[in-house]
């Protein structure tokens, strides 16, 4: 007899869990959430040795210092970092495909080129990679989360292409030295704040396993946080990579379409144009990330994915701070529909004034409507009324993921109709104009600073709220704007929630619906400890500049 | 009463011939194209002096070589040309828009700056510049050849921004120094490669009035080859700026697509962004593109396009050969449905020729199908089934250009069906894989080279013919692909043809219908002195490669 969606995803699940080592294997039973709320740092630790926690809790930057010098082994770096990955997982279900072995063996064969005096492969040589499972890797499958594409390749059976097709970036990553090891967790359909799906069930929050990690790119988003790897890829339609980066205390940049390689990637509605998803780095550091793009782009990508522009890395026109050494940031505190909950709040006021403190200049950002932007993202989402989700949800008959289906029912209850090709070829004109607008807006603020340039980057939070519960979707106002923009964003973390500063303000007043709503869940005592990041806006292809403003930032704070 | 179409064209078309002073008017009767085959050269110096022909028979860079340093005034310049333009339009019926009196007093003002002690206003100081009629310039009219947009803005009525919008490229030019003064004729719909409308007519060859200029910037072809304007923009979505380069004997670009600011221009179909339109130089010199592509980058149009991606000129690293100066050209003789008439063929194997003698290395070019990479371009043309091409020709109840209204009709002779979403979603995802397969195919010529490189750019017809009379279209199968590629085009002059060289050879055997049809039609009589240009394809965004490889070929070319 077949089996049901249910069962079939459970022995998924089951057999990702079996390929971890029995030594690697927790004690049962493993603790709840409300036992254990947080099982990074220390908690973790406890299953590592001294060596194994040297080399997880090092950056890409430190760790390829050492194995393309030698000091490190691909293979011990590699090592620790599944055995920490194979922790994170059982703590906070992060995973879709461990192939360890696999890591393992591709460190063994780097070593020994090193060891017979071939050097370092490139300059992620040894470097752990880890990949949201859209990404394709030799020898492993790819389900994004549908139970319908187990035993597939994107849905389809019998291609021949099951296990067999390596994603364009998967195999730069490889050509620089990086060793994928694992590939994470993801809502299927990629359309949620929230990651869970019917096959791995919710991925945690390792610093608050009580509330989500945040989506889509949440798999890589608690295994970085728990240090079960340096650097992975995710990607970024409406927030997917920035929301993981900032509700687990990591740097995320999302990049301009076309600066990164997605070829050979699955996708959800692969066909959309209008405003389509980009892949980017999320890491441990700023210098991590400013590495990783350094290192693709030295892969010429643009040879080898036609959407990707033929853009090298550029340091010295935009990787610097002016020479006069003056920059000014636009402050864009709320989307108007959510305000910033008491950590958010806390965690921009601590950055404006550590922005003040290094004399940069700020300034109200007050631009065209970002409802509007929203809106124009949610319109090119939900353009074919759902035909790309229902169909993949379909082949197991399994249902969307929470809050996304009904991304597809018009206010009548009904499914949306797919937009006819004039209603698209229109969105595109008014897009394209609402682009055109914003710009001028930016290039208009020249007339408000004191330096006379237009603002460097835009400081806005990447949610309302710090933390949310597996019952809500996340408030989505501050992030989807700048995917209708093709803006780049870096994201970097400020705080955690702490529940004696962050109090409930019983004064409040909410600015709409929503916001009460929000404001009547906030809770600080649940929140606590779940980290607070921001995001630094910078124009379209300004992936150099973003992550400069980002180190001088981020370094600024450390000192604070 | 209302007045008809033809009237309401015909009243626009006397308004623009009004605008020609007297004193520059043709001696009537102006002869019949049976009579005066050959307009360029010595027929229209008759009307001009010395000084006139001095003037406008410089390229771009001569020109502004000589106003940016004062030895010539912007006022001389522009008077030259708008003297000649105004011949050119009597003779060839090539202009849509004269706004002579408005550029003269444009380039008075800058006169009188550089008279102040301004020095020049930018590096185009005084340089005339014409543009298609699909640019706005202020104070003038656009009709996109198009009746029911007499009065009208983009066909809307009472909108207040008629005559009152500037395209942003529009906008460069001016603040680089440049001067419009005319806007060029175009097919309505801009979809053919005759140039004609039921405003203006049919615009002319002018070194072969019997045949067409081809189109669909048609004008821009024939204004500057009558040296009319020395350099003038078109746009190319199917080959729109390489065909009337290629016809009139012209230089002309072909840029990818974000490389230029489209942004404020008028176009067919603009939220079609599968395989978008783009803009474009045409000058008489391969300086002149150079000159004017340097100058709009310095303008950062990626500031003021949302549609332009932030890539500088970049000189040092694409725009020179390589440091062995060994380069390899990949051949691309024919389409495989209509083969090049002999003086292409001739064309072509004087480059192959010239290019050999260089030392350079030459390979067959035979890359994936490229009826698939035209398949794809009609498709995206034609995925509204027509809703545009009839909105506007609905207007004012004219028929569209001849061969254009066919596109839009099945082979069941009804009008094609707009695509639903998920059809364009699909062609853009298999539009994608063959833009891949492309790519990867031109990587591995590397194994195929001497150098190890890649072929560094594909010699290929701009079509299988050198010349057509107005009761056909252009056979396309030269052109579209590298739209669907999004790949950078370079044209440029090779020869002309010659009837006692390119004689029909009666032996040939055909290798389609269309192909017997072109054949048994071929006139070397008839296509005497009709100019034949190559072109050369590069890579996407190798705007300076192409351009800095054009000016080798071209420069041995003149040496023969």
């Amino acid at each position: 007899m077949a089996l049901t969606w249910q069962e079939r995803g459970l022995k998924k699940r089951e057999s990702t869990l079996a390929k971890i080592p029995i030594e690697w294997r927790l004690p049962e039973p493993i603790p709840s959430a409300e036992a254990q709320k947080d099982v990074t740092g220390p908690y973790v630790q406890q299953f590592l040795s001294a060596r194994e926690i040297e080399i997880t809790e090092s950056d890409a930057v430190k760790i390829t210092e050492n194995t393309t010098t030698g000091k490190w082994t691909a293979t011990e770096v590699v090592t620790a970092f599944c055995h920490r990955a194979a922790l994170a997982h059982q703590l906070t279900n992060c995973l879709h495909e461990i192939f360890f072995d696999q890591a393992i063996e591709h460190a063994k064969n780097l070593d020994s080129a090193f060891a017979a005096g071939n050097g370092p492969t490139g300059p992620l040589h040894g470097l752990p990679v880890s990949f949201k499972d859209q990404f394709h890797v030799k020898g492993v499958e790819t389900t994004m989360g549908y139970v319908g594409w187990i035993n597939t390749f994107e849905g389809v059976k019998g291609t021949g292409k099951e296990k067999n097709v390596e994603s364009e970036l998967v195999r730069e990553a490889k050509a620089l030295g990086g060793i994928p090891f694992c590939k994470t967790s993801l809502p299927h359909t990629v359309m949620s704040g929230v990651t869970g799906n019917n096959i791995v069930g919710l991925t945690l929050n390792p610093s608050n396993r009580l509330v989500s990690c945040g989506g889509s790119s949440g798999g890589e988003g608690a295994l970085i946080s728990m240090r079960g790897s340096p650097i992975g890829f995710g990607t970024d339609i409406g927030g997917s990579i920035r929301i993981p980066s900032g509700l687990n205390g990591l740097y995320g940049i999302r990049p301009s379409f076309g600066r990164l390689p997605y070829v050979g990637a699955a996708n959800s509605m692969p066909g959309q144009n209008s405003i389509p998803s980009v892949c980017g780095p999320m890491a441990t550091s700023i210098g991590s990330l400013r590495l990783m793009m350094q290192s693709i782009l030295s892969q010429q990508p643009w040879l080898h994915d036609p959407a990707v522009v033929n853009m090298p890395w550029r340091e010295a026109e935009f990787a610097q701070v002016p020479a006069d050494g003056k920059l000014t940031f636009g402050l864009l505190f709320s989307d108007g529909v959510v305000n910033p909950q008491p950590a958010v709040k806390r965690a921009f006021e601590k950055v404006v004034q550590v922005i003040t403190s290094m004399g940069h200049e700020l300034i109200e950002w007050d631009p065209p409507s970002h409802k509007t932007a929203v809106a124009f993202a949610f319109e090119s989402y939900t353009a074919d009324g759902g035909l790309d989700i229902w169909h993949h949800t379909g082949l197991s008959g399994e249902p969307p993921p929470p809050f996304v289906g009904e991304l597809y029912y018009g206010d009548d209850g009904k499914t949306k109709a797919p937009k006819t090709v004039d209603q698209i070829w229109d969105t595109n004109v008014r897009l394209r104009q609402y682009q055109k607008e914003y710009m001028d807006y930016w290039n208009r603020t020249a007339k408000l600073t004191k330096s006379g340039r237009p603002v460097d980057a835009i400081l806005t939070p990447v949610s309302a709220v710090a933390a949310f519960t597996f019952d809500k979707q996340i408030p989505i106002g501050y992030t989807p704007w700048v995917n209708t923009l093709d803006y780049t964003s870096g994201v970097f973390p400020v705080t955690k929630v702490d529940k004696d500063i962050d109090v409930r303000d019983t004064n409040y007043q909410p600015i709409s619906d929503e916001d009460k709503e929000r404001w009547e869940q906030y809770d600080p005592e649940l929140e606590h400890g779940t980290p607070v990041g921001m995001q630094l806006v910078g124009r379209r292809f300004q992936e150099e500049r973003i992550i400069c403003l980002v180190e001088l930032i981020s370094g600024a704070l450390a000192t604070k």
